[in-house]
């Protein structure tokens, strides 16, 4: 027989169980927090006509699209992000949503980039949006739920850094890029881009100082005001930074980046206002602004600083069989247990020795195990071992299912 | 400027909130009942390289897979189930997992079939399975719990058909994918396409009348025998149905499907062992059997029976804006209920009339609506209306707290 190499392909993950259980508890944990902010879930399929994804984000990112033919030979593409998607949707069935039309969206995205450590060509993506509102309200609500949802997680040191997109208003698009990427790579690499891309070096640096040295925009004023109304303080909870750029291009004022101080590996999510992004589909201008997290680089964070405890299986109790007689014993235990809504696992084979049993139930960390033997049986009693401290008690099973249920 | 129309691609679906909510809680109540048996969630990339996904569901099924070559010229699949991605996952990390390997999986699934009413190219596949334990026990366990699920669903007369493939040993599996189609096309079109296979018209009749009086072998005897002992009665949860085949090649002994009598359009799930799948990636014969719930089958019977009570929107109330001089008023009371743990939108213009806001209340399905206008902020109360019956109320902060936690 032909053995087939198990492996999975650069910039893909598995997630076993201990992980996916994290990432399960985080999602939840951050749904929630958008559920507060009266945000409600949209799903779009990971595949779309090519022409709906292309030409939105930019020349660069275009490269990075998963495109091909399927077996109809058209040309379709996986999800690159979930904000075109969104203006998609918002086109297609704009006479039957409420407007403003407030979503989240957490589903996976593909991008061809270079795999590198915590860059991944599959990822997951949450997202906020309020379309069809072009009150900077709008704008707020978007960052307050933002900066909570953060706060939600454990983070304490979060900052949205704000900028508005004017300030680059005369420049070319594909210079925007370049200068979004000062934090991560520096002043003489972005120089170095700059001037690939047809700037000379001279004028490339004279372009960077004066973005560093740009004043507040009136939006970005009036933004600020609101800000403080929501309860948030300036340099605190929000800062001016007119060097933030963001990649994409569909964004048209205001955009925004959150960093953590305890977290000094770049920032979390970033979002904006793409006024001109739907109108691409809709023929007529319909603003919107909204916000993305990097699920992956929020797990990193929360890892980093060891902010939440997660737990490596939800089974709370393995209940092991004795011998091939008191099989039945054990099995209808466990069928009274999980009635009770008890995560219950039984061992499934009467033929392995109890030792191995509770070698598996220390394995996958599940914290309790019974034993019922010949004498519990006639005794009317179970054992129940914490395996944390490896502690065994007699156990009526009334007393053991409210000490489970706890 | 050139207008993109906006448009799925066939087979495809959006869920916008209503549908993506209904969803969630059907799939969060699925989650509950298997982790009720202890089983721990797994996630697997959507794309494997082609050759770890084909030969393994057999030539019919291959046809279907979406097959493209990446940027690096790999020839990649998107995921098709999620049995052989968890064949692929063992033979991986096989000396990292707990054996017996229980597993949990809801993910997305694509197949390249003509689309249908209810058949789609994308769709959510609810996987269970147990990896590396020979016993009957495990097929009973795996049996037991999709039937405890659909009871959780609300599922009153859900009956598990059950057979061994061992039936069909002398067939060529060519034919089998045919003789699993014999509830769905009936009879005469089984006949023709068993035909079209090779089989003389006479033939093919022999073989559906063999099958139809096939008698239960001995694994079935025992199986029955076990599933008595977990409590579940023969002809009414489970029955023997010789002519039940499975489509899949990788299945080996036990195969089931489940209905209920009064959804009958069709199973609204599979599954069976498969003890020689994860040889073909360890080169070592490692059993396994599990079962998968067709999601969107699910979802069509839940409805159809009306099983459960979906609500349009998590949102409880929303927070109107009486005027530019009380919006600050608003958006500090949001901000407060938000920290009480209630799923608050506040509405976010100040200059939208009242009528509108609650408006799009209405349209939202939100259960309730704050007003506060001049004389409510001087008395320090609230008015309430209930969307449902239309009556107002005055109510202070402290009762509409209480009320709205309720």
């Amino acid at each position: 027989m032909n053995i087939i190499n198990p492996r999975l392909l650069k910039g893909f993950r598995d997630f076993l169980p201990k992980e996916a259980l994290k990432r399960e508890k985080v999602i939840n944990l951050i749904k929630e927090s958008f559920e507060l902010f009266g945000f409600d879930p949209l799903e779009t399929p990971s595949l779309e006509y090519a022409d709906i994804l292309m030409g939105k984000y930019g020349e660069e990112a275009d490269k990075l699209l998963y495109l091909f033919k399927d077996k109809g030979e058209r040309l379709v593409g996986l999800r690159y992000d979930q904000t075109v998607p969104l203006a998609r949707v918002i086109a297609q069935y704009k006479n039957n949503l409420p407007i403003p039309f407030k979503r989240y969206q957490i589903q996976l995205v593909w991008r061809a980039e270079n795999p590198q450590k915590g860059r991944f060509r599959e990822f997951t993506q949450c997202d906020i949006d309020i379309v069809g509102e072009e009150n900077l309200l709008a704008d707020c609500e978007i960052i307050a739920c933002a900066l909570s949802t953060l706060k939600k997680l454990g983070f304490k040191k979060s900052k949205m850094l704000i900028n508005d997109r004017f300030i680059f208003e005369k420049l070319e698009k594909k210079y925007i890029a370049s200068i979004d990427k000062l934090e991560k790579i520096g002043e003489e690499k972005v120089i170095d881009e700059l001037n690939k891309k047809g700037l000379s070096v001279d004028k490339a640096k004279d372009l960077l100082k004066k973005i560093k040295k740009a004043k507040k925009t009136a939006l970005i004023e009036k933004l600020f005001s609101l800000l403080e109304k929501f309860g948030f303080k300036e340099e605190i909870d929000f800062q001016f930074s007119p060097t933030l750029a963001r990649g994409l291009d569909y964004y048209t004022s205001t955009i925004f980046e959150v960093v953590d101080e305890n977290y000094p590996f770049g920032s979390l999510g970033g979002g904006g206002r793409y006024d001109n992004l739907i109108g691409q589909f809709t023929g007529k201008k319909i603003s919107a602004v909204g916000f993305a997290f990097g699920f992956d680089r929020l797990i990193e964070a929360i890892d980093y600083l060891n902010l939440i405890d997660f737990s490596q299986t939800k089974t709370k109790v393995l209940i092991t069989i004795f011998s091939e007689e008191l099989k039945d014993t054990s099995l209808s235990l466990a069928f009274r247990l999980r009635s009770q809504n008890i995560k219950t696992e039984v061992y499934l084979n009467e033929k392995t020795k109890l030792e191995k049993q509770l070698k598996y139930a220390d394995k996958k960390n599940i914290p309790y195990v019974l034993i019922i033997g010949p004498e519990e049986k006639k005794n009317q009693e179970v054992i129940l071992k914490n395996m944390k401290d490896g502690k065994q008690r007699k156990l009526k099973e009334k007393e053991l299912v409210e000490l489970l249920k706890k």
